[in-house]
């Protein structure tokens, strides 16, 4: 069987939240290789701001991961922060993805992040050795990226302006919980 | 019901692993305030050890966690190393503890862990505001105790004879294994 989205499959909106909502594992029920292979930068980042979005709307922090397989373009993770859904006090969009991703090499791979690193992210990234980060917002938040560029990871910035509303939309709404988020700042 | 351990029994290690081993949520129903009130610091990280034991058992590689608030002395998060267990690419000793306690404030707590944390533990320990960590094994792997006393974290070594030669085994049988954790190589 076909899946949906194929070779003669339009890239739309809804196509790539569909996506952002699969589970990683069932994503070739969704998509088939050639569809994946279609996706540029701008559209995988805008995956991970999809989930950003999943993410405020469960009342959490708006941030969204998705790494893709350099040499096959397939999605091999992908997450969004569970500050609050989860209580956990780091599962950022980095760390989401990264676990949901399991025990791989990750120098193939590149990481596509809604919103900056920041501090334990960025150190995980260099660590698990990711090749290339492409960052969506650093107008929220930054620091990281010369840390990463010294690391030998390649970084890029690559901003989704609807991702950059969002999250400053939930910077006003939720200070504490950015703060929280970005800071290690306990909100609670 | 007063639970197995009380103000009139022994801290033997029987008791140590049966803490080690016992959910935490569920601590309450095997020992009471005054029995966690007497365990000293040598005792809390033989259980970080005890589970380390456990994740070697298990497959695993031999790294435990023990989170204690300051001023009850109450066990509030443990865990192990789950790398090999759950595919995980990051979940250290502790990681896992941290994740185990949840969202609470990090900083009335003391992270006891069986092995000198890596770049990645010792970056989420700074920003997440953690008062002290204890270490229990400088010998095996060390580097970031000096970053944590910057940051303003109190670091005593208290290193574990048991954890320190179980650790040194595990690294002579499976040498990749040490290098993907505590440096994120790819053993796979």
């Amino acid at each position: 069987m076909m899946p949906l989205l194929n070779a003669h499959t339009d890239i739309t909106e809804q196509a790539l939240n569909a996506i952002a909502h699969m589970p990683t594992r069932s994503l070739p029920v969704l998509m088939d290789d050639d569809f994946a292979g279609r996706l540029t930068d701008a559209e995988v980042m805008r995956i991970a701001v999809l989930l950003a979005r999943k993410s405020y709307d469960e009342g959490g922090c708006p941030i969204g991961a998705v790494i893709v397989d350099n040499a096959t373009r397939r999605i091999v993770g992908k997450g969004h922060n569970t500050l609050v859904q989860e209580s956990h006090p780091y599962n950022h969009g980095e760390t989401s993805a990264i676990r949901d991703a399991g025990r791989i090499d990750f120098s193939a791979t590149t990481l596509y992040t809604s919103l900056s690193p920041c501090d334990v992210c960025a150190t995980l990234l260099y660590m698990r050795g990711f090749s290339r980060v492409v960052v969506g917002d650093v107008t929220n938040a930054s620091g990281n990226e010369a840390l990463l560029r010294e690391k030998g990871v390649a970084v890029e910035i690559l901003e989704d302006p609807t991702g950059i509303d969002l999250y400053a939309r939930f910077r006003l709404e939720k200070p504490d919980q950015h703060m929280e988020d970005w800071k290690g700042l306990s909100a609670l």
